[in-house]
């Protein structure tokens, strides 16, 4: 079944587990997607820039979308963003016939004035086709294209298949409100907004309106709870969670290699992965930087027990 | 007589002369300022990036408007581009009750989408006054703000003041068509359009309606003689004299000090500056350079005596 | 008494008070001068982009300048970041005159190698003058200029007057480890390194050997007590503390205008700052904003009770 | 026979022809092939920005390198630039496997520092592989990466792989100047550097001591006679022909899909594409550009007989 605006919840965004010696590690990357069924998400997004994506070629690359694919039931999101429609192209379909759910596409730091963004996801729509579901992404911090809400009505207007909104600009509440502003006064069809940006602003995101989360935070249950518990009002209650996290969640989500380094070594701290590594370019943790996140870990653990790990 | 849409011709780009020891030397501002009234030219523009103006410091920066000012009844435009509005508006201020024409104002690159864009020059129309007429930059080369021709009419639209557009994207010949194009349907007022980028495309900008131009070439009469020649139908002896210029002009407008060198150092040879000196951070010419400029205007004489410069 | 490398503590960022019609408010300005003493600050910091330096002219930001400077016997350090070396000269000279400590200077953002990076600070420092001590700032985020640790050693070496290091890179940890590792192995001098980006990462910057922090968060109280708790050993009650303000001050530190609009409100709610306007262009806190910061000032005061705020 | 830095001469850069329906029109590139070949350049650049790589799936990439490589006895050079190493790997290995001589790599626009710039091209050439020659291209104006002479020869340094410049800095005359004198001194090993940039300083860029011209202009033969004519001495000679072109050559040389449109245009008009289709996104030239080209060919055919085309 193809994705639609009415997914809500939680869609991590998924790493990519390999061997030390760079072999991509299909068993963590099986236990990983059993992990996430059991946490409770909604959905599945991988291949992103968090997945490495770039350092996979193309047969590696639909390998593990199949693999994910055919292991889970969730709904699976894969991105495809490319430097070319054909390669685009190419990929969408080949990963739509094994069963995935959408796409994901990101706008090229090269596009500057809002009818190059536009004329931009008008193409690469029409290069999918128009029957592949594709979630867009505006992260400017990352991409360096800054899309005001009225251009994303634009996008989303322009474009039936455009179907949800990874949204991680940076600051962004006043954004959500806007464009569910524009859902109200019918000037924009609804459309599906999950957060990304590791989830700095969700608790706030969460009250502003959005469906959920999608992002790679090293614990979805904590995104799980904070939008489930924002949906049922308990207002402080996900905050307390929230707040609790934050310490680790600002370090996890240090920009770029580093980041995803943190990320993975958590995932192998859980026993998700059996591997820290990353293909090269990588960055490895300085054994400081692993004492922090140790000691960001521990303070975690007293107030939410699922951060508390064996030595 | 402020500066109106009405405006069309050549309109000189002025670098500002100094003394080796980098003092301003108002002997040759004096010269160049009568040496463009020779030449036929419709009006200056001082201050601007050629002009070195970041170089100089309020207190310069007026002394050379109030001296230009004083010793032409050209209609100057002044280039008062600045980091805030506050200093914007201060020297706006300061060369209007000097009786400057206009004023010039590009863009800062931090600027992304169109809502950005427009709401700036907004802004900056509202923080010189109403009553100060000024001239749009238009150059994503050197300033990397991109703008549609539907942005440009909206910035015309929304600023009554705004009654020049300074060409100079590139490519650009189909832009000036479509802006030439909303004139025509009604949907923007008429503005004068000058074209900048060193002239490289006058020959074909001339045709496609443009008014003149507005940039910094060596030899003026050039682009006084196409401006008037295209204007009278004689196409192709304005491309005659063009092409003839063609490889010195591409040389000169490289980008950046280099190019400002080689219009200092033709201004020299030409008699107008005494010296070629930049203020620091400069680059001068290396004899290998110096040699090719020569070179180029030597071969330019064959056609154009007015480049036969005394050895 | 100029600025030397031996600074550390606590120096914030101050914002400038506005009436509502725009003017500066000068007996906000005392207010907040003798707030900053008050809590045990190091210094200050003035002009910079959260003073909304660009929207005071020459004039206005002297005359802040000259205010501050008079009022208090703290150090003072005066942003100077300009178009051009001469403004930058001019405004530098005349603070200095006035008993300013040093200065700032930020890197325009063209610069692109690490030659041209170079090159402008020697030009800088030559313009401002070899006896004006200045702050090197190393923030890539804004000014999207990425120095490496090898390069601010350069910088560093290349001119005796650079003092002190305004780090904030993001990430950025690893960074302060190698540069203190160059001071160890002799190959760079000492200088202060003190961090802004809102203080995000202080609890573990102060870790990893700053001199203090140097950032305009609302409730400097809270960086002096974590820069002393670290440098007593305290870390974990350094921790507590930070983690208390962690939620809020991660809202305040959302870039641009909306920054310093939750800055300047809660100023002005602290009784600092008489109102919270900006000049424009500006951003104001929608009603929701509002409420958000409201919220997690209560929920900060139930732990540190100078959060506790009259109604 | 690999790619080595003994290269020299002209090889251009070779756009992909398209049937109207947007199909490959293999006998068009045959016929480009061997127009190529007899007009006796030293070799091709294929799958290139001016190839419209980016809009050609991995097989039809291996496709159109397989069959030009199967035709020609020339050195075939493929443009193997990819947003992730692995794609890049894959690519490189395939194309060496059907016979290339070399690829080209251009640098991701998001690196900034001389690290950064250094970094990718190492990993690159690991990723590649130690066997596999490439074309470092240095195209700040499309790239947005400045590299300065000293980082292209840590680069040509760390990488023995690295055989060839295809450099269109600009300006860049003082660049070549500098790189040649490395070799001189000794501290650079020679590579082969060839211009691109349209040629647009192709006449005196030989004279500086470039190897040839790696670029898409139209006429590929005036660059075979300019070459040759400055390697002979006969300056005036060379320049009397450049000149000639350069009106054309300048319209050519506009950035982006329009300099495509005019290039496939005149191959077109040339009788060697049957069809000037570009594949989407695209731009066609108008009723007003394509008068413009033809006058300009027009113009040209009076010196150069080759520009006379069959109307």
């Amino acid at each position: 079944m193809p994705l639609t605006s009415d997914i809500r919840g939680v869609v991590p965004i998924a790493p990519t587990p390999f061997h030390p010696d760079g072999r991509i590690d299909e068993t963590s990357l099986d236990r990983m997607v059993d992990y996430f069924e059991g946490v409770g998400v909604d959905g599945l997004t991988i291949l992103g820039q968090l997945g490495e994506a770039g350092k996979l070629d193309h047969a590696e690359g639909t390998a593990v979308a199949r693999r994910v694919i055919g292991r889970t039931r969730l709904p699976v999101i894969v991105g495809v963003t490319a430097p070319g429609f054909a390669a685009m192209r190419s990929l969408a379909r080949d990963v739509m016939e094994m069963g995935a759910a959408g796409v994901m596409i990101a706008p090229p730091n090269t596009l500057r004035t809002d009818d190059q963004v536009a004329a931009y996801f008008r193409n690469a729509a029409e290069a999918i086709g128009p029957d592949v579901p594709f979630v867009l992404q505006d992260y400017p911090l990352t991409f360096s294209v800054a899309m005001t809400p009225a251009l994303i009505r634009r996008i989303v207007t322009e474009n039936p298949s455009c179907v949800m909104l990874k949204h991680e600009d940076w600051p962004g509440l006043e954004k959500i409100t806007t464009l569910r502003g524009y859902e109200r006064d019918g000037s924009m069809r609804r459309i599906a907004i999950l957060v990304g940006n590791g989830g700095l602003f969700l608790d706030f995101e969460a009250e502003r309106g959005v469906d959920g989360a999608n992002t790679g935070y090293a614990f979805p249950e904590m995104l799980v709870d904070v939008v489930r518990l924002t949906r049922e009002g308990r207002r402080d209650e996900a905050h307390d969670l929230f707040d609790a996290h934050l310490p680790y969640l600002r370090y996890e989500q240090q920009q770029g290699p580093l980041g995803l380094a943190v990320r993975k070594y958590v995932f192998k701290r859980r026993g998700i992965f059996a591997s820290d590594a990353q293909r090269k370019p990588s960055q490895n943790l300085t054994p400081q930087a692993t004492e922090e996140v140790e000691y960001l870990l521990a303070r975690l653990a007293r107030t939410d027990p699922r951060a508390r790990l064996p030595g």
